[in-house]
């Protein structure tokens, strides 16, 4: 792939703040800044050394559009790996706007979505995966998505995909050897050692596999449903339990915005609550919804809170919700357990295990931590030592490993079946190609254009 | 007022994107950066010149939190004229919020809002009008707004109130020298040249005044409401006319995000269009809202749009709100004149000028310019020639500019009076202290935290 324009796009988010940044990539960055680009020294930028901020202002012939600080980054010390200007004026939305709209007048480019991250990707700087973990780490919602992205953008996948691939590597290796001197009989010690190295490869990306359920969470959010009839306490739930939780956004020191406030963090776990208006707004959501409208939410949930309050007796509808749980992660809570119990708690059983019942008094903060552990445990059943073990979250990556895995699968039956070397060398050159997926090496283009267009403009 | 602390905020506007800022202000800035960084070379940030971008991680004991560049500031040539640290890192939220976060643990303060540019002010870098141009081009809705912001920001109201409060300098001098020697007998000259520079000053702060209503509706939109029956064209309207001047936000090259989508662009002036959802939503805002809703609406408005349907007769409901928009500046748009007129015209200027009924016709495209030649003729009235010339959009200037007049008119009563020149003097000692609001010279701290806390944060 030949990248011959350049690029250029804002690479802040937009919206009011002190600074925003234009980033410009390609042949002709600096060229097109010395052009717009009049430094209070009277200097050029190319008299400065690279990657100094040069003060000055961003002009359009006379006209003073911004007073803004510039750097210049000769590639491949950048982030494209080509020559890049950033330039930083003032946020908001104009002045990015125009300098963008100057510089793209100077026959250069608007950036697609992702553009100057692929560029580094295909400029060999870094691989796929790590390229990935870019936008995994921007837009990560908690702390330990954060660490996971940070770590795979460090190389952690890259590295084990590398460290596979190896040994993929090792045994075509041996089946061409056992391949050019299949007649002087060789076989026996061969296929033993072949199918010894499949199985360890194949416990390897099993292994990885099986992290990828949790991977997605951690990365996407468990989208959580909270149901139950009125005034069994939901809406405190969400105030006192989760609510200390909320705020993965509304945290940053100094900033009020509610961006992504629906979700809430539970020990590193996303929680996407979903219809949180409704059930702050009106205690009655079961009523609100109905129950149909349960059904549903229900079927595009990952998690589902259904409240009870333990001191009355379930009535037809509890039950019928309750009947519409199964197959669904759930938490019962029962609620109330500060008043005398009347619920019968045997009929609950019969919908749902005992373990995911928990009793509760959201009034006196009663079984609250139970909450978390039990969400904790269900998510990650262990799975999930600590944020420094590898985790795949992406979904293309966990499909890439079970197309693997069932390759790894289809060698060792022919192994032990054994089969001629060159049908165990197809199923070994498979491996090789799916986990090549993973960090670029053997992706096609048109599976790049579909994987940066889910990042954002300007990165 | 001293600076002794170090402060710290993150400086881009929250939200994805590529790369988030975090700045640091104050003495400490570069050695807590020294003890969060670690960059690539092994060096230290202090080994590098200053204003250069070094590469490397922001670290947390062992753990990297993200990679970043980090920039050393040394004052006075920084925003704050502090020493200065920036860090460049991955958008998003958790970056920036964990990095910001590990730099509130070391001892640095979360600065409030505005406080850089506050310090900026403080350190003597930009007088007071210059800081407040600075959100003011931050916050700009259009090109018109930014550019006279711009000005603003380049010093042109620090130079004319530098100017103004000379002249009234000189004015002091006089005096001062008339009351010393006032047994000599030098009266009659002085009162007379007194009254001339009198009116001289009057007539430059008047003008400067004049330009407030034109530049309040520059900086903050002219709050605008469309009413009229269903089926008279305001969705297609608003969709045909309006719609292709919207996208003061959106249509930054690349970006997609309906921010403030609420504002149109006619002719540089940002129309904000009140309940324009409704208008598209339904066509049947009048009866939607009703007629008390639209008075109410009225009154919250800068310009009233009544569009009708010249191919009707007037409806009682129409005469009813035709009746209501006395005193407000009303553009009353006849629609449909493609069809036969059955529209009572004389009625209509009952209730409003002629001059203010413009007839359209939606649909052949007829009678569009007119509308924003109209809207531009009632804000500007010839006030504003072009963006170069010097703007007062800021109403705390105003309202500064007004006492400065109010005392320029007691002082040339008092001349006229020939009242003793120490009552004079008084008058003009009010005008440099009113004028001297502007710039900051004789601002008092309580409002200094007023002006900076309508600032972003990180600021």
């Amino acid at each position: 792939m030949f990248i011959d324009d350049t690029i250029a796009a804002i690479a802040t988010a937009p919206g009011e703040g002190g600074i925003g940044i234009i980033r410009i990539s390609g042949e002709r960055s600096l060229s097109v800044a010395e052009e717009i680009f009049r430094s209070m020294s009277g200097k050029l930028i190319k008299d400065y050394k690279t990657r100094t901020l040069v003060y000055g202002n961003i002009v359009d012939g006379d006209k003073v559009i911004d007073e803004v600080l510039v750097a210049y980054m000769k590639g491949p010390n950048s982030y494209t790996a080509e020559d890049v200007i950033e330039i930083n004026c003032h946020g908001g939305f104009i002045s990015v706007k125009k300098i963008l709209e100057l510089i793209l007048s100077k026959d250069v480019r608007l950036a697609e979505q992702g553009e100057f991250t692929k560029r580094a990707f295909l400029n060999g700087r870094i691989d796929l995966s790590q390229a990935e973990a870019i936008i995994d780490v921007i837009k990560a919602k908690t702390d330990m998505a954060h660490e996971v992205a940070q770590n795979q953008l460090e190389g952690s996948l890259s590295n084990k995909i590398k460290d596979l691939r190896m040994k993929v590597t090792e045994v075509l290796a041996h089946l061409e050897v056992a391949i050019d001197f299949s007649e002087e009989d060789v076989e026996e010690i061969t296929y033993q050692t072949l199918e010894e190295k499949a199985r360890e490869l194949k416990n390897e990306i099993k292994k990885l596999y099986d992290t990828a359920e949790s991977g997605k969470i951690l990365r996407d959010g468990l989208k959580t449903v909270i149901v139950g009839k009125p005034n069994v306490g939901k809406s405190s739930l969400l105030n006192s339990i989760l609510g200390e939780n909320r705020a993965i956004v509304t945290d940053i020191p100094g900033t009020t915005r509610d961006v992504i406030e629906e979700f809430v963090n539970i020990k590193g776990i996303p929680l996407k609550i979903v219809d949180t208006a409704g059930i702050r707004e009106t205690e009655d959501v079961v009523e609100k919804i109905g129950v149909e409208k349960s059904k549903e939410s229900f079927n595009s949930a990952d998690l589902v809170i259904m409240v009870l309050d333990s001191s009355r007796q379930l009535s037809d509808e509890d039950l019928e919700i309750l009947a519409n749980l199964e197959n669904k992660k759930t938490i019962v809570l029962l609620n109330k357990t500060d008043l005398e119990q009347k619920i019968e708690e045997d009929k609950i059983r019969q919908y749902v295990d005992n373990d995911s019942i928990i009793r509760i008094s959201a009034l006196k903060h009663e079984g609250i931590e139970e909450i978390h552990d039990k969400i904790e445990s269900m998510v990650y059943k262990g799975s999930i030592k600590n944020t420094s073990s590898l985790v795949i979250t992406n979904s293309r990556h966990k499909d890439a490993l079970l197309r693997a895995y069932e390759s790894i699968n289809d060698a060792i039956s022919a192994i032990e079946q054994n089969l001629p070397y060159d049908f165990i060398e197809v199923d070994f050159k498979n491996i090789w190609d799916y986990l090549g997926y993973i960090n670029g090496d053997t992706v096609k283009e048109d599976l790049l254009d579909t994987i940066f267009s889910n990042f954002c403009i300007g990165k």
